[in-house]
């Protein structure tokens, strides 16, 4: 039997993330690096039917210039990170794979987004229709051209503001006819491409916090097409720290007075973020889970700023203060000095591997089973990271 | 029915830990402190019988001058916690309370141990037994003045260096005869009190890194006797952080390459660790558990330093060195600020409580359901806080 | 000889740092206390005719209830600090000195400023004349009722938002009739306090970064009037640290890449700051001196957060991010956690001597020796506090 | 006029600072990478006459097997410093200077050295005197066959144990006839190597905590030659921080309790610190200086751990306890995060360049005007970093 072959669609082809993910497929494809970082390889998940780095075939879209190539020497160049014997050897693999970028399509994109977009070629489509019509011929395209088994879809795209979902964004029933419509938009661009995914029977995965498919009106198309689909913000530092750290608290039963977190960054995503509407989408997505983990709200803030010279290196300060027996005040504090795009790349391979594998096991809707990736898991209110694991362990455990 | 009425031993009774939990337990039963950092205090073990602070007498033993009153007056001063107004509303209690302490009793002790004695009445005994026979006097006309109906017994004296067990310590049989020989020493002082605890029949709890009961012989005269016990070594600063960020770093695929500690410290504890052979035991007892967390042994190094002007406030720097996708070195760092007995006296109040429980119930041996409160627990090899805070909920919950 | 008597005269007396000032100075009158903190008390300044603590008398401005008394207890329990000691051995001086508290005089104030007044006495003027003579009647009472031979006038009241300043400000012809019109308003209330004290002849100390004393119209006030005055903006944390460690970066030729602060704080000064407008004043007064002490502007970020269980005690995260040889990026960072007025009192007791001592010495304008002092030292554009301390050396070195 | 040409002869010239000096030099002559980081590139020091870039020959002494080009690819694998492009610009330079490494001369080397020592071709010498004879024959040919106007010879060499000086080493005198006896050893191997130099009349700069030229009959032959020498200890990192911060405090009166500094280090030199005595020399130089910056010795500890996956980024944490106004504890933390070699090769250009201007100029004896470069400066007693580099502001601004 001929080895499956498995299409990666990365919306946001030329960033950090999805120029890191293709590397390091690559790389460990060709046996130049080990699997650290990445859950699926644990010891205690072998034996699953998970997609050996070999059976990928990378594609995807942006509005930039640009291709995983240049993307990854960039990030080579101003974060110091890759050596140059990985990306000697994997820059063939690259190069084949940037061949199936295509422009990115926009529909009433938003300005922080606009002013990113540097390619001349990019589609503008008058209707959401128009878009999801363009996007799916695209998927269309690349399944074929590379023969392949299955394809996933990977939001890893800039953060869109955050929103209300309207009336009709809550009902496929009355979305359907919206997408027609060239004003006012029916679906932000995350909405546009998570509808094309979903509605083209192609799992989707939301690194993102934008909302993506997330709407309650995709939950439906998802459910009705029987398509899995996983999200939404990759939880890779703070947050990742605070829902250790939180359930500590908690089950001492030591009061938190305050949790501050101060971010910094200084890649394209902090860019974005340092528009006020795109930030608030993240610091929303950051900030939302201590009142769960803790059973009460203490003083919290979140703040992101865009620091240049960090690049793609996100340093976060967070300072933890609480109160201890007979009134006691006490305090902790951490720093995370993590970059960005390596620290999501893993994740998003083992979330492509989770979401194919849900495919072929006829699974559809939510992927619950993987909260312990996400900021704001989809189906899910458990923020409790060992606990959240456990539902992972859990899953697939029941499916050997 | 009357209330029931629970004794409460401490061994070290003028440390800063004991007269903290004398302070607190007062208050708490007066209404003028909140249970914040008692585990048995949390929503969820409601319900249970668990002694109320009201039904708490308190007694012990010390080789120093002091008592609870002056023990509370120096931490306040010292280290700048209590209020005037707790102090001045449970100095009563505390009084009452420091009528019940004894003079140590001492039996070949250590040199950093005999250095802080210097309490005129303090008992010298020429063998174990003769010590064993001082001890359990003790306790016996604790319970029938105070009219007790149970009476647990704490270790929270000061660390002992630690040492390979002999063959008599490994077997009950074996350790009888020799309790009687005046040298070489057949227990060290914290087996000695423990030996005491268990043969009359009462809980033993060891909240430092001392073996009291967790010699094989010791035990051994647990389960004959049918008396629980729990140790050792209490989980309340950096080696807590550590269970419960390892695990994280293990889900994750994240390769630990090294974990720093640095710790420093200026109460008496900090004292007698200064000792080199002292601090051994409380170093390893920290180091242990990151192999078993993380399934390899990264390097490591745990360093304590006595630092006069901290008094009792513990201060840990953690520097985590890591490795995550593609090779990339990243790092986390955290410091925790906490005061040492604060941190420690509520967890008394609940193993205290436990181990009532536990003998009320008719259980004995290690209590295994208490490993989230040691670093060392006894009878479990489970180091993730998240898991062994789990045995406590299934155990409680099984219980109801 | 009779003793020299001089007058404290705090605008914004019931606030920590005026509270802290008056117990500090009672304290170190009483023998209570040493003189930790205080810069003239130095073994190098020995010699010098500063005025001794027993030499003052205290009174001040408030638009709250509440005196130095109930200040300092409320410090005392919400933030931790003073010992009841020495709250018992000096409430009576705190007392006496109460009763020199006058009413506030608002004209025109702003909205942060206005939520803070609570007192039924205060009093409202029409025109900044109105408010200037009620202000220096106070002045009047308070020195003849306590026979003093000099009163210091400080500005230890909220901050202000910034503001650009008028031709009215910038010329003291301008603006003399000007304080005769009801709006728009000629000064703002720190300006009408400055006034208020250089036009009667009254040294005058600005702890804060409101403008107080340093518009043009007031320096010549100043001049004409032959009055010292010193300001503004005390530096007691994140930013003094910034000024002993940015010369070291520019000294070892090492390029500073970024330099991020961020401040959280819990007092009533946080929560002025909470205010975006008043602020703006702060952050300003933080951010500037990087530029002149580097020799260029690396990108940099201050925030300041109101972090209500941080009370007074002030914690600041600076991480400096820094390219050495070879293109090498590097780094450091440091926590400061100090308490505000604890800081800030003993330099106020300083400022207050050195503004008495060159009244007497007949020296008039902007105390540019007290640069080491301030955030924006008026008079001066050197920042290295090692160059000002120098400074402050050379003056007293001339005086003896 | 022909260009001046000097020789940097390197003692340990397989070590990290040694071929990033020679990288550095390589690098800043082709036009590669700017001045950052170098002392005498600042811009108050233009005008002197030191010697370009461009000027330099390098050549040196090592006992391990290496060169330039191998030691600076070890550098930039493990370390992840330098980029691909200037080390391919560099190579051919570092392979000329290469050649003109010689082996070591030993002379009685302690344990810890000798471990290191894997060059087939060293050269074992019986006495002090044969040793020297050796070294100096090297300093000749180097001399000689490069055509060098001046020599400077710089101890870059693994750190010795810190020892009591003999009365042989306190006079010349005595001294040169006890350089001919094969044991006791007369000097160790810093002293052996300095008396080549100093002897031979070439400058002689001491990177390292070695005694090198402090020996009192060394400064003899200094002056009796008529030789510039400095040293010793580069002041790189913590105690840079602490020579800037410690001021701060004693000019702002506020009392240090105590002072704790934790160091980890991942590179050679780490190594042959984790031998206990080679260890002893650092932390003295290190924790020495306290004192005298603040006019009372604090509780100091300072602790240096090799913890190899850190390589070449040496680490320090700080923790700063100290006493305000009114008895009220503060604290101040601090982490330095920079790549050891990177730090030190540029101030070795510096020393280089000041060193040989000083000869030319007809100084000899120490060259206290760059105390500002070294933990223990020769021949000054000034500690502030600050006015360390007053001192050598001072003479340039006289040598203009």
């Amino acid at each position: 039997m001929a080895q499956r072959r498995v299409g990666l669609w990365l919306i946001g082809a030329c960033g950090g993330v999805a120029s890191t993910t293709a590397l390091g497929l690559s790389a460990l494809a060709r046996g130049h690096t080990p699997t650290t970082g990445m859950v699926t390889a644990l010891p205690q998940f072998r034996g699953h039917d998970f997609d050996e780095p070999g059976a990928f075939v990378l594609g995807g879209h942006d509005i930039r210039k640009g291709n995983f190539v240049t993307a990854a020497r960039e990030l080579h160049e101003r974060s110091n990170v890759f050596d140059e014997r990985t990306l000697a050897a994997c820059v063939g693999d690259l190069e084949t794979w940037s061949a199936n970028i295509r422009p990115g399509v926009v529909y009433r994109p938003n300005a922080a987004i606009t002013a990113l977009a540097d390619r001349g070629d990019m589609r503008r489509a008058n209707t959401a229709r128009e878009a999801i019509d363009a996007i799916q011929a695209d998927f269309k395209a690349f399944k074929t051209a590379n023969k392949l088994d299955q394809v996933v879809v990977v939001n890893a795209a800039s953060t869109e503001p955050p929103f209300e979902a309207t009336d009709e964004q809550k009902s496929l029933e009355l979305l359907i006819p919206a997408l027609d419509r060239p004003a006012p938009a029916a679906l932000p661009t995350s909405g546009v491409y998570a509808f094309a995914a979903l509605d083209a029977g192609l799992p989707y995965v939301n690194m993102t916090p934008s909302r993506g498919a997330t709407l309650p009106a995709l939950e439906e198309l998802a459910r009705k097409r029987g398509v899995p689909h996983a999200g939404q913000d990759l939880k890779t530092g703070e947050t990742l720290i605070k829902s250790v750290l939180a359930p500590m608290f908690a089950r001492r039963n030591l009061r938190v007075l305050s949790w501050v977190g101060h971010n910094i960054l200084g890649n394209r995503d902090g860019q974005v973020l340092n528009d006020p509407d795109n930030k608030a989408s993240k610091v929303k997505s950051k900030d939302l889970l201590l009142a769960e983990l803790l059973g009460y709200k203490p003083q919290s803030h979140v703040s992101i700023e865009y620091i240049e010279s960090l690049d793609d290196w996100k340093t976060a300060w967070d300072h933890i203060h609480y109160e201890g027996f007979l009134g006691t005040k006490m305090m902790m504090q951490f720093t995370w000095q993590g970059c960005d795009s390596l620290l999501a790349a893993p994740l998003v391979i083992d979330l492509v591997r989770l979401a194919a594998l849900a495919q072929r096991r006829g699974e559809s809707g939510p992927m619950s089973h993987t909260a312990c990736f996400f900021k704001s898991p989809v189906g899910v209110t458990e923020h409790d990271f060992g606990k959240q694991f456990q539902m992972l362990e859990d899953y697939l455990m029941a499916a050997k």
